[in-house]
C-alpha cells in the first residue's frame, strides 16, 4: 500500500471522525455508533426548543417551523446508504491532506422524517429558481474562510420524492453527531449533500458558489482548474474480512476449509447488478451471489463461498457493477481532493492447514 | 508536538476505534456513538438467544445463565467514566506502535445491569481463590498468540459493590460495539478491565498470566522487565476547545471577550479535588470552579472564565488533582506500551479583536 506516514493533523481528524468497522457490514441497518460520521467543524450545541427551520429566498411564502411543526408533518422512514465522498482518500498516492479515510466511511440507517418536496411546494418555489441551498449550524474556518457548512442541490434533485428532512435514526431521536435536531438526507448522493444541523433552506435563482461547492467536493487534477462537481456515489462493494485478525496489522487468519465471504454493495447511479470476488489479487474474478435490493438507495447484500486449495497467503478483492454500467476500477484514479476513490477493496488473509 | 508520522497500521486502528470528539464533553452522559470504543479484535457476532454466561473454576456451584436469567436478577444503573489505558499514547515520543490515541479515549455512560458480587456469592467462591478471570467472545492474534480477550481482577476488586454486569447503555440495549449482550463494568479502572462480550467467569487459585495481563497493559521501560500492572485511572481533565475550529489543523479562533472554558475531570483513585487552567502554556495556573461529583466513578464538570487581554496566539492547558494527591504531569512520562499518559491537555487558540 501507499504513502504510509500520516501527519498529526490527519490523526486528529481520524480520531474525531468515525469509520464503520468492516465486520459491522453484517448488519443490514448499521447500529448507532457504527455508522460513519464526518464533521467538518464541531458538533454544535443545539437547543431543540429554541431551534427553528427557515425556508426563504425565492419563495412565495417564507416559512419558519419549530421542531414540533416539522414532526407534525407526514412521516416517512427510508433505509438509505450514505458514503463520504472522501472514502478511499488515504489509499491514494500521493495522499491528499484531509480526513484520511481508508474504505470504511459508509453506513446504512433507517432515517425517519418528513419529505422535503411538500415543504418546498408549501413555500412556493419561484419560476426562476435554479438551486436550493441548505445551511447548517456547524461553523468553522476552511480554506481561510470562516463559514457555516452549506451545500446546494439543483431544484430537480431537491424535489425528488426520496429526499427527506430527518429527525430520527433507526427509530431513535437523531443523535447529536448525525445532525440533531434535523438534517437533510439525499439518497444516492455522497454524504456531503446531506447537510446536518439544518437551520435554513434558501431557494436561489443561481448556482451557489460557496466554499463546499466551488472549492471542496470537486474532482480536479490541478489547483487552478474548475473541475467537476461531485454528486452521486460511484459503485463500491465491501466484504467483511473473513477469519480472525492480528491486532496490529489487521491481517486475517482463516482455516483451510470452505470460507463464506459476505459483504454489501451500493451505488448512487442505480441498483447493483453484479459483485465479483477474486482470491488472487484481482487476476481472476468469480461472480458472487447477490441478494435482493429492495430499494436502490440502500446497499445490497452479497455472498461468495471461497474454497482455498492450499495453505498460504492470499489477497482477496471484491468489485461491484451498477445498472448504469459503472464498475469499480482495479487501480486508483487520483485527484487533488482525494474524492470518489472507489478502487476495489483488498484483504490479505493467511490460510492455515486445518487443525485436528 | 511529537513524532508526527503515522503508519498505515496505526491509521487502520484509528479508523475502527472511535474517540470522543472533545466538544462532546458538554454532555454529562455521553450519547451513544460518541463514547470511546476500543476493540482488540473484531466485534463478534453474538446471537443473544444462544448466548450463555458460565461461572466456573474454584466455585462450589458452577452456574450457567441465559440472558433472560441475567436480566431477571436485581437491576442497578450507574454513571461510570471509562478511559482507555492507552489514552495519550500518540503524544509520546518515540510513539509506541499500537492504537494511536491522542486525548479522547474516554466516555461516561449510564450502564444498566446487575451487580457481580451476588452472582459470585451464589456460585460460592472457594477459600483458596486469588483472582476472577473474565473471558470475552472476541478472538484474534496478538503478540503471535491466538487468544480470546481475557482479563482478571483480584477477588477483592471483583466483589466491590460497584462492579456490574451490564446489558444496557444509556437506557438502551447494549450496542454491539460496547459488548452486547453482556459486559463487565469495573468503575475506577482503565477500560481494559471491563471485558466486553463476556461469556465466562472463572475463579482462579492463582494470578492469571494470559497475554493481556502479562504482556499487555503493563508499565515497562524495557522489553525484558516484568513491569507494573495497570489498574485504576490516573486523574485527567479535558476541556471543550473554545471558539470555532480550522478544519484541518483544529486550531481555534475566539473573539477577544470573556471566554467560558468548560470541561470534565476524573480519576480512579478518588474524587477530583481541583482543576486548574493555564492560558500561557503551563507557566501560570488559575483554579477552575468544580461542580459536584455525585459519585467518584463518574467525571466532574468544571468551568473557568478566561479573559484574554489582547489578540494573539495562546496555549490553553488544564490539569486535575484527585483526593489521593495525584496530579497530572506537565511533561509526558514515557513507557514501552504507551499507557497511562495523563499529561495535561494543550489547546492552541488565536484570539482576534472583536468585530463591530
Amino acid at each position: 500500500m501507499t504513502t504510509p506516514e500520516l501527519t498529526l493533523e490527519e490523526l486528529q481528524l481520524a480520531a474525531r471522525n468515525h469509520a464503520l468497522p468492516l465486520e459491522a457490514l453484517r448488519y443490514p441497518v448499521t447500529p448507532v455508533g457504527l455508522h460513519y460520521v464526518l464533521t467538518h467543524y464541531d458538533i454544535p450545541a443545539v437547543d431543540p426548543a429554541e431551534w427553528r427551520l427557515t425556508v426563504t429566498g425565492l419563495v412565495r411564502r417564507e416559512l419558519t417551523l419549530t421542531l414540533d411543526e416539522v414532526r407534525a408533518r407526514p412521516v416517512v422512514r427510508r433505509s438509505v446508504t450514505l458514503e463520504c465522498a472522501g472514502n478511499g482518500r488515504a489509499l491514494l498516492d500521493p495522499r491528499p491532506l484531509s480526513q484520511p479515510w481508508l474504505l470504511e466511511a459508509v453506513g446504512t440507517a433507517e432515517w425517519g422524517g418528513t419529505p422535503l418536496k411538500p415543504l418546498l411546494e408549501q413555500a412556493g418555489v419561484g419560476d426562476a429558481a435554479e438551486e436550493v441551498l441548505f445551511s447548517g449550524l456547524d461553523r468553522g474556518v476552511e480554506g481561510e474562510i470562516e463559514q457555516s457548512y452549506e451545500r446546494s442541490l439543483p431544484v430537480a434533485e431537491a424535489v425528488r420524492d426520496e429526499v427527506l428532512l430527518a429527525y430520527e435514526l433507526n427509530g431513535q431521536p437523531l443523535p447529536p453527531q448525525h445532525g440533531a435536531p434535523l438534517r437533510l438526507v439525499v439518497p444516492g448522493w455522497y454524504g456531503m449533500a446531506s447537510v446536518k444541523w439544518l437551520e435554513r433552506i434558501t431557494v436561489l435563482d443561481r448556482a451557489f458558489d460557496g466554499y463546499q461547492q466551488r472549492v471542496g467536493y470537486r474532482l480536479r487534477q490541478e489547483e487552478d482548474e474548475d473541475g467537476e462537481a461531485l454528486g452521486r456515489m460511484l459503485p463500491r462493494a465491501l466484504m467483511i474480512p473473513p477469519g480472525i485478525p492480528e491486532f496490529l496489522t489487521r491481517e486475517r487468519l482463516v482455516d483451510q476449509a470452505p470460507c463464506l465471504i459476505e459483504g454489501r454493495a451500493w451505488s448512487g447511479h442505480g441498483p447493483i447488478t453484479e459483485v465479483s470476488v477474486s482470491s488472487d489479487g484481482g487476476a481472476t474474478w468469480d461472480e458472487a451471489e447477490l441478494a435482493d435490493q429492495p430499494t436502490p438507495w440502500a446497499w445490497a447484500g452479497w455472498r461468495y463461498v471461497w474454497e482455498p486449495q492450499s495453505p498460504g497467503r492470499y489477497e482477496l478483492a471484491c468489485r461491484a457493477r451498477d445498472s448504469a454500467g459503472n464498475e469499480q476500477p482495479v487501480e486508483p484514479r487520483w485527484n487533488l481532493g482525494g474524492y470518489a476513490n472507489n478502487t476495489v477493496q483488498r484483504v490479505v488473509v493467511t490460510v492455515r492447514a486445518q487443525q485436528d
